[in-house]
């Protein structure tokens, strides 16, 4: 199914809505006690909260009322049902309420609302919205990509040496799943001018959108809706999403690498080095769908 | 030689200008070009610009105009010199003009500047301020910590699976240092809720002052300009500062760690069972100076 500008227009203007909603309800609890009635989903280290529940019925809600026929991937609906969603040539929304509850929990900066929009399974609309840092990120395909209204592209950094790269070692805490993660951050660190890990997929992707960071990868984050929207936002400023072993992107595969348009193929030659830890989603296979 | 609190008085004003002010020099050259205006000191991952420069010019000038008995170590004077100087009682400035400098380069937010007053070898007044994210913390021996103005205090948390620590892994990439550097965390890791690496030394320790973070620790870090300022801001906002390995604070020994006032032991002895690495300095002796 395709959708014409007019809607897309409409759909831009219903998700920067929501996120903005959404991100002023996070604004308010970060700052509360509210935010302490976690629970954790599968460890301590995998959290959610009240506010991640609230937030996602808001947008889900306000999305609904606008287009009915549209369908969704949230993080707390498929983690109610226990169930992910198969993407479809449907227009679908990929909605995190709250990207990086952890840090929404401990008070750190890096938090974000995600509102992603796919059709024929292409992320083509994203915005990240960090409400704590005052940093609203957008994106829509063919269009370019702004934070707080202002065109940004990515870094040209060419050489690995000089490259801060991001990545977060996920929740799981087995120790092969420990040291396939761990290996994949030390050979790139020998490498590399330095790494940062800040607790966010989707800030990190927004990271290498705006050339703070020059690339990103993470492999086994909760879900699409962790970086359909951002990498929409990636893309449309000049950089290149893909699998981190260099293979084309696929949202639905819990693998992302976000690169400046330069770093792609060294940063992939270099994980690709790696063996693949017990916890690691496979490659997407061949005919993967290219971001 | 003891300091009145009149003289201290004194201090706290000219420190908490001069960090403003260096704070606006950061702020202006973040978003220009000026910044890249880099030299590389002994690696690509270590950087000075000339904004470290600049401001270290100012912040010493003002201070020597005021205090012109006082002593000072700072990162850049150091580094001109390749002689780390000898810290005695006197009243002893510890000056780091830009702390993150990477992230300066790379207009990453966790930047700062430290200004920080030893006093028989004891940090007893510390100013870090991070013009990007506009937030100033300032501390002084015996009357608590603040950020922007407000009293801070370090989280509860009591477990370590439910803790979120911070660490960096420095400049040096020999696989030695890599190594050992990685072990640490890894231990950590394996234990705790998640670990962040954020690119800044003092940002990671008020990031424990103001509960953000439950634990900070990091070995071969650039000097005593890095944590003399933050090390006041931990202990007068509840924390503890010690070293790694669970001995006393020497705020001249380039090892430090920061907890909450509930996870030191813990997380000294999970560092202290890591093999050291090349690089690491050595554990301060017996005799070191208790924060």
């Amino acid at each position: 199914m395709s959708v014409s500008e007019e809607v897309l227009d409409a759909c831009e203007e219903v998700a920067e809505r929501v996120a903005r909603e959404a991100g002023a309800v996070i604004l308010n609890a970060i700052g509360s006690t509210k935010k302490k009635a976690t629970q954790t989903k599968t460890s301590d280290a995998d959290l959610v909260t009240e506010t991640d529940q609230e937030c996602e019925r808001i947008i889900v809600r306000r999305i609904k009322e606008r287009f009915p026929d549209h369908r969704f991937i949230g993080e707390e609906e498929t983690s109610e049902t226990g169930v992910m969603p198969v993407l479809t040539d449907e227009p679908t929304w990929m909605i995190d309420p709250v990207d990086g509850t952890t840090n929404f929990v401990h008070g750190f900066p890096f938090v974000c609302v995600c509102v992603g929009l796919c059709v024929r399974k292409r992320p083509v609309l994203g915005i990240v919205y960090n409400p704590v840092m005052g940093e609203f990120f957008k994106a829509r395909e063919g269009r370019g990509a702004t934070l707080n209204g202002n065109r940004i592209e990515v870094s040209g950094t060419s050489e690995l040496g000089q490259a801060v790269f991001a990545t977060e070692i996920g929740t799981k805490r087995d120790q092969g799943t420990i040291d396939s993660t761990y290996g994949r951050v030390s050979a790139l660190t020998s490498l590399a001018r330095s790494v940062r890990m800040c607790g966010s997929c989707a800030c990190n992707m927004t990271g290498v959108a705006c050339g703070r960071l020059d690339g990103f990868y993470e492999l086994g984050f909760g879900g699409p809706w962790d970086v359909a929207a951002a990498a929409c936002i990636v893309t449309e400023a000049g950089g290149k999403v893909l699998d981190p072993e260099g293979g084309p992107f696929d949202v639905m595969s819990r693998r992302v690498l976000a690169t400046n348009a330069c770093l792609d193929a060294e940063m992939s030659r270099v994980l690709s080095g790696v063996p693949p830890g017990p916890s690691d989603p496979p490659p997407p296979k061949p005919n993967g769908i290219a971001c």
